[in-house]
């Protein structure tokens, strides 16, 4: 499966198409539309989730609901579109690049005097198509019983340390949430201090946490350095915009430990095969799922454009001033776990068709349960 | 530039083919040997270490010292090995896995009733062949006065907090040192510490933190999230056997941080140019480099084989049992940030070539020349 | 640069992204409407050629006309849409697989009972998305002065064998003509055949070639097999649909004769630096570009559907009767040629990005220019 | 499965890792060597195969003659071992360019003043190392009853036109056969004008042929270009040195009937199936396996080093002269053959291993008989 995905922040579409997604699997558009809502979702978004309420039209790939095998085109329009690829737009050119944005990078890369033609692209706007197709591949995840889901971990300084049961927790306690936080009281202070931060044009970051469940054992590789999962997982998470480390299982705190405690010790019964009694490991273990749950951790920096600016310099003057304000939000971790689901979702789609072949959802589910019984 | 690793730890040589290589480049293999031994080396590392000394033979892709632009092999041989491709080894069958390791998934990915079969490539030992490759970039890099260096952050919960100035007090202070510890206090708790473990068989994790300096700015893209610069160092890190973290700069700690505070201001002067008088983005924003020195730290989790075993299951009889016992270290964090050091060179080499283009030193050198002018 | 293609005959819109297109190229629609309306035209074409009319819309990518290095999507709108992903379209089932086509293969690759979910991809309405792919290429190339250029060498058994002096040869003589002959005589041979052909039902294919100039030496590679430039422009042409076979300059013709009469000699002026009095290897020595034309030809199997259908199976009933009648043309070489010319600029476009390396037009043409000079 | 090879004509080993390839096969020394002798053999052949007797030697991959799944090293010593990577060879400087090979083109690229630096990567003893990993593919075919053979077609203007019934007529015909040729008469045409061009220092091309027999229909895709069955065969096969053309079943003769008279039309009994009585489409329709023998044929240019050497120029002083000698053959198109075979089997392996995924024989077996099973 190879997905390239397109698009500018005021363009007239975010775009992707999907290549070797399988024949068979029926696609619905609503629940797209609802990961996409997602994305937009969570306190302390600002104006231009307001402005969009994105809704994916699919324009190839699909017959009646049904994949063909073909490549599926996605698009997703931007309702302010500005940029006419074949016309004049009247944006304004910005000259003062943002601290901690692609801005002055982008700058230095491709050359020329205005970084509206770098940030149009390096906004997370973009992420609208990821999410397109993380979602078109929970759909075929859900026919081998894998389920993705998320919930903010911390917020700025506020931390909830509570760990969910399972991933149905969950799904069910960031359902209705606005800040997609697992405890009540954590989820007020993380809603107090957005306002504190929103009060003071100062923005915020945080780290949420993705939960894969039910993939088998045995998927992903340790034969060569880029097959690893963990590895894919990582460079899925660590390429969202504005994340800036990646746990797996205990991650950090693992290194903490010694080898005695931490390591997830194997277990046997009848019922359940073989299994481990924690998960400190997080799901993968020499590169590979082991059969539990995969759990994985981002940190997210705070939003790079403040309303109270930083310092910055002309490009073209290279005199010190403010930097661009652009319109934005105080705080958007709770869609960056959205998007990591979805990159989530592609990563592990990637590998089951790996691992498992075939043209067709039904071939797919023959190999598929074919390995299961071996299992046992 | 593609590379392909190969290599069982009882086989006959760990192996590597580096194609895209450019030709022109000196290519002295001391250097390499050199790397391999710091591979070798640390406090805590067990007997393997003692049979192995490493060196790299060279059989293509160079003629009298300098690349031909051909594919260049590596061999590094096993000296204790044991695998006879053709012939019966007698290595011991291994049925009871150990838990942290890659033995029980590998066994249900590839089948069969020895975890020998799957511990083999899983073993560490690979990793030979990716510090050969990794040295040669290295190599490389120099041309462009590009310098990659790592030190030990933490090892257990011994934490050392100091900030190196430079990438030269890194490599000044870990030359000799047998931690890579750049605090000489913590240093010696370090060493206590892993005593501490191999008394009780136990072993230890820790943190390593490398950094590349001499990156000019607007390598890597954020055109397509696989592009991104810090995805593929994440992929890179993170793919190293026992990594289970990665961060850019400040990274989890950058989530905590209202962004006021933590986002990099943007300065000039006519001296420097465009730069920053902190470095929290740790050399990456918008998925490329910034200009500053590239940070990225890794958590490493404890070695997975202990001498005091955890409880595993007989994959054959499916009884309990302690897990078995194969020759290992107590603890390995110095050399995981040598081989870190090998795998963001192998990034940084990748990114440069896509940059620059061009088939040899000399012409990429003209190229790289050429951009660098345009920066000012 | 990667491309991904999308779309069915019948559905809403043939798409495509390109990834890694420079920034800085100006982009005109109406160059890439021309060669859509080539890849329609000539004598032997059907109804559907005249339902079509189409035109490409370019929705990310670029802003004023400009590329901005992002990755470009291209809409080309199917006017008999058909095709509804989230409703039912009213196409008949078609049973009766046709000879020659994907629809036997197809049914058994992905299963069902309906050849229409294999056609409607398999058709060669797709290439519209190559065809605008390629032009956007054209665009880039114009700035290195390359120049892609194809005629109908051979009409089933009526062959031109005229050889143009040069490109602009071909360029003009073919620019008004309905059958890509270089030829008036035969021209008119080809026309009467193919007035034939229809009369009867029947189709017709033949041969096409490809010249492009002003690709300078060095650029395809012999260090890897996948790398070398003729496997990349065979690869190219064997896969548009209905080729059967490629050659590069003299191709079989080449393999009859001794090496002392077919290789091309080496010369030298002041002038001219080095050069070829002959050009039998067309263009190509050991996989690279040699400084001369590339030549290219390819074998054009006659139209897969026939209006007088050949013998074939029912896929549901085992039954024997005639295949089924889609919408059809007598004979497309013309039109397949328009379709090589777009694959080979894809081709060379990636080759010159890879050699070239660079983010910007302006900085590729840097690097091209210091080539350039190092080559006398 | 990802390969890549290494080597230079004068290096000390020819080597290549192939990645990707599953485990549980049992692979034997003996095959791969078989195959490097016929690499070797055929009438014509120059002194250089006297002197080396190829054996491969596999240092990775193998445990007991069983694939572990992990990557494979194959080494073949070059026995004139010359080029020292760490020393100073004594190799003489060529300096006059030989028209139809790498020389010229290769220093334009790379740049320098020795051809010899070009010539000993882009010489065709490199395709000892696509041999042997085309064997080894082979053994993993042969689990699925899919065989690979060549004979040669024709010989400069020798050509001989009868068909074989099969492709174990071609393996019985050319087992014992110093041309390939499928007819006695035909062959001592073959010897006698082999033997006047030797006499003269000429030098002679010809045409191969190859079959693949037992591909089960819908291997290969046609959903993307690059994913087409012919698309990759003609690369694989146009990137072996010295081809020029390649042909697909009737391939350019196919261009030259009408449609009527040589599509394959579609026939079904209850014993075979769905069939076809004709294969001129060569066993590819639609970019897939049609289950028929798959038929591709090649144009071998003649060898580019003449004893009676060509016109060139020294690439330092300028001045004409004659091009330079190196040990050569008068005509290899027989080993071109066997090369294409490996080439042809690394083609259907990688897309056997894509279409039925699988980590191990027994998995992937499972997965084919089960479509096999779907398809009658």
């Amino acid at each position: 499966m190879r997905i390239l995905t397109a698009g500018e922040s005021h363009g007239e579409f975010e775009s992707a198409i999907i290549e070797g997604f399988p024949c068979g699997v029926t696609i619905d558009e609503n629940p797209i539309n609802h990961e996409l809502s997602r994305r937009q979702a969570g306190y302390g978004r600002g104006k231009r989730m307001a402005i969009e309420s994105d809704h994916v039209k699919i324009v190839s790939g699909l017959r009646n609901k049904i994949t063909l095998g073909s490549p599926i085109t996605l698009l997703v329009r931007n309702s302010d579109h500005k940029i006419f690829t074949q016309g004049k737009d009247d944006l304004p050119a910005i000259t003062l690049p943002r601290p901690a944005h692609a801005d002055l990078a982008g700058i230095f890369k491709y050359g020329g005097k205005d970084c509206r033609n770098i940030l149009e692209r390096a906004s997370a706007r973009e992420t609208v198509a990821r999410v397109a197709c993380g979602s078109l591949c929970k759909q075929f995840l859900n026919n081998f019983d894998i389920k993705i889901a998320s919930f903010v971990r911390s917020l700025g300084k506020v931390e909830c340390k509570k760990n969910p049961e399972n991933i149905e927790e969950i799904t069910a306690k960031t359902k209705n949430s606005q800040t997609g936080c697992l405890d009540d009281v954590k989820a007020r202070e993380m809603i107090r201090l957005i306002d504190g931060a929103a009060k003071k044009g100062d923005s915020l970051g945080g780290i949420a946490e993705i939960w894969i469940d039910g993939v088998v054992p045995g998927v992903g590789s340790f034969m060569q350095y880029d097959k690893r999962f963990d590895a894919q997982f990582a460079a899925a998470l660590m390429g969202i915009p504005a994340v800036k480390g990646v746990e797996v299982g205990l991650g950090f705190e693992y290194a903490r430990m010694p080898g005695s405690t931490s390591h997830d010790e194997i277990f046997y019964n009848s019922a359940k095969g073989f299994y481990h009694k924690t998960n400190h490991s997080g799901g993968i273990e020499g590169g590979m799922s082991n059969g539990e749950a995969i759990v994985l951790r981002m940190a997210v920096k705070p939003i790079a454009t403040l309303l109270e600016p930083l310092n910055s310099v002309d490009i073209n003057s290279k005199k010190s001033a403010k930097a661009a304000v652009v319109r934005s939000d105080t705080c958007a971790v709770l869609a960056a776990g959205v998007i990591a689901e979805s990159m989530a979702a592609i990563v592990v789609t990637q590998a089951i068709l790996e691992k498992f072949g075939g043209d067709s959802l039904k071939e797919i589910s023959a190999n598929y349960k074919n390995y299961v019984k071996g299992l046992r």
